[in-house]
């Protein structure tokens, strides 16, 4: 049997990601084709108690390479025990951010070394591959401004300051791999933006 | 002020690693010699945290690599929390199990591809270097034998089979660092065998 591809989504906060991704699904769920849809960071009960410790505001003191290492502890299995038993099955597999969004939060936006983030995704993938990337490229002022944000504040600020080197971070690995990323400017409304999600993976063979 | 050294206790279970750290900790003590003693895995509340899951039953399905990262995870915040700020303040940093324990364990032992494991524990060390590791250069059989441990039945025997490749990876990585390894035979008493790591590290300049 030939094998399932897998398909990650992409993208900073607030830039419609997870409507994306629910619109995928009815359509997948519509037209009868079998495809597995997951998340990150969680996917696996043991995945979901380091997410749980990531999150845990009594951990505030984790170091940032820690942080990192546990996001990647958490992928290991999910990919190892949900992943790729379902690729090998034949399945496409869907998967709400994977590694490029380590990359973009841990590597670009909190400064961890790029060739260390790099090494690191790369154990937490185990053997497996990302065939196609969805990538909704919205910049954090636009995502901000849609949900009626003003990041006025300093927090605010800081937190919009961060989410731009993490939108820097998903255009530098575009950049870097054109041919398994699929860029979405997501200007229309959020089913303009489906339907071209749609024909872009009907033209890749993974939907008809 | 001049960097603190930082010396690392390994060797396989049942070979009166612990005993040594004891010892080693009571001759600092009577001597007024300043030093920090940790151990790992562990360490920090996180660290722990991180411990209780890798050792919790409900987690048996845990993949190898999981595991690997989660070590790796508790080291980061371990060596970055703990370690590194000592050896900053002019402190030996007597250190119970370190990356070597992971490069044997899930290395050598669980047969996890060496150089995957080496790039992990060097990022989960931050930038934290070993000067000296004070090997307690005993085989598991050995180290069963004076337990009084017989190890007949068939898990029994699968533990022993395990720890004979952990030894393994330790002589291994001995070979591969003589200058920063001090092996110790230990066929005396646990006394004997203190005398000589205390010896040794007189010699170094690191005890007085």
């Amino acid at each position: 049997m030939a094998k399932g591809k897998f398909i990650t989504v992409e993208g900073c906060e607030g830039v419609g990601k997870s409507t994306q991704v629910r619109l995928l699904k009815e359509y997948c769920e519509a037209h009868g084709i079998k495809a597995l849809f997951t998340r990150e960071p969680g996917g696996t009960p043991i995945s979901e108690k380091i997410r749980a410790l990531i999150l845990d505001p009594e951990n505030a003191d984790m170091t940032d390479m820690t942080e990192l290492l546990l996001y990647c502890a958490a992928r290991a299995q999910h990919t190892e025990k949900v992943i790729k038993p379902a690729l090998e099955a034949g399945l496409n597999v869907f998967c709400d951010r994977y590694s490029d969004s380590t990359t973009a939060y841990q590597g670009f936006a909190r400064g961890l070394d790029l060739n260390t983030v790099s090494m690191l995704c790369s154990a937490s993938q185990v053997d497996v591959a990302v065939d196609l990337t969805i990538f909704m490229d919205v910049s954090p002022d636009d995502g901000f401004a849609r949900k009626g944000g003003k990041a006025n504040d300093r927090l605010e600020n800081e937190t919009l300051a961060f989410h731009r080197e993490v939108y820097k971070g998903f255009q530098a690995l575009a950049a870097q791999d054109p041919d398994r990323y699929l860029c979405f400017k997501a200007t229309g409304t959020k089913y303009d933006t489906h339907g071209e999600i749609v024909q872009a993976l009907i033209a890749r063979g993974i939907l008809k």
